[in-house]
């Protein structure tokens, strides 16, 4: 039994898509986001400084002295994961390998799409991943760098007209090789889902990257004997790197529900 | 007569729309670029925010001695100008009161529309300089967050379906309000020249920011003694703060040629 907090970073608010997960998953546990809005989005940026930037994060989160961290953000996971576990002692979580077990274990015609930021494509990760579990899982991936600017806007609805139209033009290579899942590979996909699925067709599965991620955490933590043990809710803390004003609207509909608890901001360039 | 370098900056690298102006007026004069990629976009974010990351946007350019620096970046000009212009001796030029004296002299119907980010709009910076100029002017502002990811993942050529529509759906109410007068508040806007003439007609004449403040500089030094003097073509250089790996791309298309100078990283949080 273990009482101290789970960390969870991300690049923005995106990854409150994970937080939900945990949360559900692993009601009693204490949890401490750390939501990078000062620097949002990490998808564009070079594998340099998106260590620089995921080292600050996971420096933040050991003030708390966690018993884990997940790296809640899908380029993150890609591009750092390796660097930031070999530099703490604590495990950290990423996204990328329980994403791709998830797909491995549902595709039966062995093609998988993969779509997630520039940074995310670019490092290959969930191609490693996947060949690592069956090499002969082809892999389709497709950058999408205009997403996480419309969901961050607001623009993830069925009938948005523009949305719609952008998503179309990333999923028609996947859709004529004919994929039978799909992985979201960035936090802010969830909200998505219903104009992918929309799209794609309902006999394709989405593998919710951050939903993979927290059913993986929540095994390990129990293997591991890391898990809290008690029946008390857990409690919420947010941190925010830009200013908490616009946190409520946002966080609320990452999360999918209003956020009562008190989100603070931090200076990150700090750590 | 004055030798020392002309400081110019930008959230990334929209701003070197201004420079190709400002190397076009002035060619003797050396000029220093920065553009803060590792922390681009800036539109989104909070005025605390903007005014730490201009105060460091400054500070390195303080370090090459500049005569004068222009904040080539339509976020920064209407949020912190006259902090940074507080904070200095030397003159700040930032792009709001130069467009809006163009926009004033140019407009015969009194509606001038405006489209910029977020946090521009949020400032009305814009309104209150046309309103100084001009009480009878009426000011349309549309904010426009989804127009930066475009340009920067080069998506700003006419026959673009998603950027045709977005345009057009921003555009609208400006168009039904028969503005005779855009002002195009940011300095990634020029490269959407083409798309927005041809939405809103070609009786709406279209300010670019980044020309009208490039005017207005060579103006100003001029009138002031700080011209360099010299004949022989004058030094650029480039610094950014993300890698230099995708500079090169990103910065001819904003400068209409390829750079063949110096490009050198900075980690920006140092100063």
């Amino acid at each position: 039994m273990d009482s101290r907090p789970i960390g969870v970073f991300d690049s923005g608010l995106g990854g409150l898509t994970a937080l939900r997960e945990l949360a559900r998953l692993m009601p009693e546990e204490d949890l401490i986001y750390f939501g990078d809005t000062g620097r949002v989005p990490y998808g564009g940026r070079s594998r340099e400084t998106l260590i620089q930037y995921a080292r600050q994060d996971v420096a933040f989160l050991k003030t708390f002295q966690p018993k884990a961290v997940v790296i809640a953000c899908g380029t993150v996971s890609a591009t750092a994961l390796d660097v930031l576990t070999a530099e703490n002692t604590f495990p950290i979580y990423g996204v990328v390998e329980s994403a791709a077990r998830l797909a491995a274990a549902r595709t039966q015609s062995r093609k998988v799409g993969l779509i997630g930021t520039r940074a995310s494509i670019r490092s290959g990760a969930y191609e490693r991943a996947l060949a690592a579990l069956d090499p002969a899982i082809q892999v389709y991936p497709q950058a999408c760098p205009l997403l996480v600017p419309l969901v961050e806007n607001g623009r993830f609805r069925p009938g948005d007209a523009v949305t719609e139209q952008v998503v179309a033009e990333y999923l028609t290579p996947l859709k004529e090789a004919a994929v039978d899942t799909l992985i979201l590979g960035c936090t802010h996909y969830p909200l998505l889902r219903d104009v992918v699925q929309s799209y794609m067709g309902p006999e394709v599965t989405l593998v919710d990257v951050g939903a993979a991620c927290a059913d993986w955490v929540a095994t390990s933590l129990e293997e591991h004997g890391l898990r809290c043990g008690g029946t008390a809710p857990g409690r919420r803390q947010y941190y925010v790197s830009d200013s908490t004003e616009d946190f409520a609207y946002l966080a609320s509909l990452f999360l999918g529900q209003d956020i009562t608890d008190g989100v603070a901001q931090v200076d990150i360039t700090r750590y």
